[in-house]
């Protein structure tokens, strides 16, 4: 079995075991991914940039597991392959963002 | 070859093709995910519950992508496994919400 | 004497006496604004419209108190009236979404 | 007349003669918030510390703005007094950062 669809199983049996689904509606689901990678940030806070990779990994990985599972939550009730849009979207990007125009520089697509 | 591999592997030929790791660190990963994260609310602001499911589906895609993209990459930064971290939350959470305290309420763990 | 100064006035002296002048760079102000902003989100998580004015006003009260507070110091920084800024930003989204068009519809400018 | 009820005084005709009442609840006020301060973030997104005060002033003007908007619109929900809640605020904090303990030190109070 593929380690994604094991996830998702997991995260779905730990959902309805506790009778979840009710609250899990797109907009609230949206919103908890939001909170989560507030509390990713909340690590980085006042750290200058030579400080910004002395963060405790463990704390990395909690927030970030928190932010992957209800992104995954999200896409599966919405029947959406992680993988694909990803690999859309990288396509995507590279239109917007050409080699030649993007190299070594942190500009916006709008700006280049 | 696994999926999640092939997908890690373009969003780093996408970056490296741009010289962007410079702008990659930990910190102004975590910041991006927030940033894409609001983007993708912003699809469900000023919407009332029956109208949370009337967002259309490529948009949602579309941020979505880019929250998984920047998520897949701080993960990779610290050679975290994804599918791994979100399991041992998972079980972590079991503990924080027995389902006999947790079920059908939406309180938090420190509130049961 | 105003009572914005005084607030102003309070939040630097309390900065100062704790030597915390060198942390509040606008880059970190501004992260500091948006992760006070989540948690405030945070007391909406899960609720329907039906329950969203049930939140406990105290914590309302907390964390807009967080966002204003960095907010005022972003703009103390930059000397910017708090006051001013949003009269000339009404005149602005006036321009943006004129009355006949913008009355009673949630939709963003660009779709109007 | 005071400025601060001057701005309230025009935010509110500004959304009366839209009729955008109906949508301010105090969910979404919240969530316009914490999607301003994502702009606001933007701004400064793969900024190193040495660029972080090269953003253009205008357009932290402008996103600064929108998130007292819609900060002062939920104090205003909630008769809220944004001036008394920062200088209550202040105090707590003064409680939970003492100057001896948290002088020099961007530690949250909970790790002092």
């Amino acid at each position: 079995m593929e380690k994604y669809q094991q996830v998702i199983d997991e995260l779905i049996k730990f959902r309805n075991e506790r009778d979840w689904e009710q609250f899990h509606d797109s907009k609230n689901l949206a919103l908890a991914i939001s909170i989560e990678a507030a509390e990713l940030n909340e690590l980085f806070l006042w750290k200058k940039d030579n400080e910004s990779e002395n963060v405790k990994i463990d704390k990395i990985k909690e927030e970030l597991a928190d932010i992957l599972s209800f992104s995954f939550l999200l896409a599966e009730k919405h029947n959406l392959d992680i993988f694909e849009i990803v690999l859309e979207k990288i396509k995507r990007n590279g239109e917007k963002y050409p080699v030649e125009k993007a190299k070594g520089t942190a500009k916006k697509y709008d700006e280049l």
